[in-house]
């Protein structure tokens, strides 16, 4: 019999009701993949909720996890409800990240409208680039209108799941170069809205400058990412971020590029899973005993690349298909 | 009966024996990709041949083609013979670049150890990024010891390609923020040897602190790039970048890591192969009619990501694979 409360449709049901543990554990299902998670995917697909997504990415260091959390605070002061989730790469079974969470639960322990979750993985097929959208639908689904998706730093993964929301917030710190690093990490491509954090520190009015030389040199495009500067451990210029947020999921609404960019969000994330699953079975193929080799025939020029992939792929294509 | 002269053997063994314009004819076929290219790949990887390889990439305007010019007949001038390609991925039928071709063609019309060539994508699977190793190959495979690869810009294939290589050469001018472009490009990662082309402009000596700024945040490594003034139009320093290029490949030689980078790129080559062709599948699957709604089903949230996924690649394993 099956245990009823480990049973992903059971628990997806206690966590749309409000059940927080249940949504965690929901959560959890998503992160180590598999069969759970596949079950978790399909009822929070067919919800067809979707909250207003916010990514923040910026490097190690740079105060996005203060800013959250006064964030939330904002948020929850007007009422509405929040999720967020920590995304963390280098740490694939969250020893870190949970105990950050633990401490920071507490300053919202007594207030069930906020969810507050760090995000690993652990075996969920494409990793966190795919993990990730499947937890923001499952918060979506729940009923959460607002998800914040926070990362740790400016690795390839992190800037690729920050800039998969409908507003990304890149944050900087003056610091000497900082602005031209985050330029160089492509966080000017995918930024909606600049904060200089730790603002009254030296040099805030030179980064400023780099950052707007820098948004000069860019495209025009109908939104300027704006430049806001705040002072997080002192809660200054947080309203004006939330307002700038806000100003864009306005912008992205009014001209109906919110539907164009969620759209082509899914159609990137069904190639993604369809290419993660095959490159899986490759992976799996090019392991295997009998194609062990093959690419030490290629390294050896015994067999040419297409040779070698025609052996894989013939293989691939004869294999039972797994669920 | 088979037309002897489009036969890719034949046309494959008179390049072999310095029919310049046979390679010309065979350089065609792995542009177009399909049977005759693959036919080419086998009989190039085949000869086990590896021709030294110099990548050279920077911002369009910055002087390349010259930089080449000059450095081709240096390497002329030493009696050895080598082969250029000039890869242009935004020129998909080559007009312009052939045009070029011609022009540059002249002045070494009456030497047949040089072989300039512009490539463009007219269907390889993969495009530029799995055409130019093979062409590398092909050059390779008749007997050209030396194998220049010079791209137009600093596009995403362009530095993949261009760094695909033994040295890469990363040319920048005196001009205000130009090394930071480049870094920006992604090119201090790959570059293995600077050139500040234009040199005799003003802001040569920023451009060059600017570089080394760089290096010196850079992580630590036993080779750093040097940084070469030239002035190619009129002739200087065409020597001493020779001559860092020439002490890069004996670095590279000396510790081993020449054979290690090598085998890495072939590893990458070939998984880059197995990709493209499921790519090329998926797609292939998804324009089908009995598939091309999958799409607009996983949008409108009728099917899941990974419901859809699975009809997809239920369908490419009934299909009959394709040679």
């Amino acid at each position: 019999m099956t245990d009823r409360r480990r049973d992903p449709t059971t628990l997806f049901s206690a966590a749309a009701t409000g059940d927080r543990r249940a949504l965690a554990k929901v959560l959890s299902m998503v992160e180590r993949g598999g069969a759970d998670s596949r079950a978790v995917a399909a009822l929070a697909y067919k919800s067809g909720l979707q909250a207003s997504t916010i990514g923040m990415t910026g490097a190690p260091g740079a105060g996005k996890s203060t800013l959250v959390d006064r964030l939330v605070a904002l948020v929850r002061a007007s009422g509405e409800e929040i999720g967020v989730l920590a995304v963390d790469p280098s740490s694939p079974f969250t020893g870190g990240a949970i105990l950050g969470d633990r401490v920071r639960m507490q300053e919202h322990a007594l207030d069930s409208g906020v969810f507050i979750r760090s995000m690993a993985t652990r075996g969920h097929l494409g990793g966190l680039a795919l993990a990730v959208p499947e937890a923001i639908r499952v918060l979506s689904a729940v009923g959460l209108p607002l998800v914040l998706v926070e990362t740790v730093g400016v690795g390839q993964v992190e800037v690729e799941v920050a800039s998969a929301t409908d507003t990304t917030v890149v944050v900087v710190n003056p610091r000497w170069g900082d602005a031209i690093q985050a330029n160089k990490a492509g966080l000017l491509e995918i930024a909606d809205v600049f904060v200089i954090n730790k603002a009254d520190n030296p040099g805030a009015r030179e980064t400023r400058r780099d950052l707007e030389q820098m948004l000069d040199l860019s495209p025009a495009s109908k939104w300027r990412p704006p430049v806001v500067e705040t002072v997080a451990t002192g809660g200054e210029g947080i309203e004006e971020l939330w307002e700038q947020v806000r100003r864009h999921q306005l912008h992205l609404a009014a001209d109906g590029s919110l539907e164009r960019r969620r759209r082509q969000r899914t159609e990137r994330e069904f190639r993604a899973v369809v290419s993660a699953r095959i490159e899986r079975d490759v992976e799996r193929l090019l392991q295997d005993a009998s194609l062990g080799t093959l690419t030490d025939d290629v390294v050896e020029h015994r067999l040419d690349p297409y040779e070698a992939a025609d052996r894989v792929l013939a293989a691939a294509r004869n294999e039972t298909p797994e669920q």
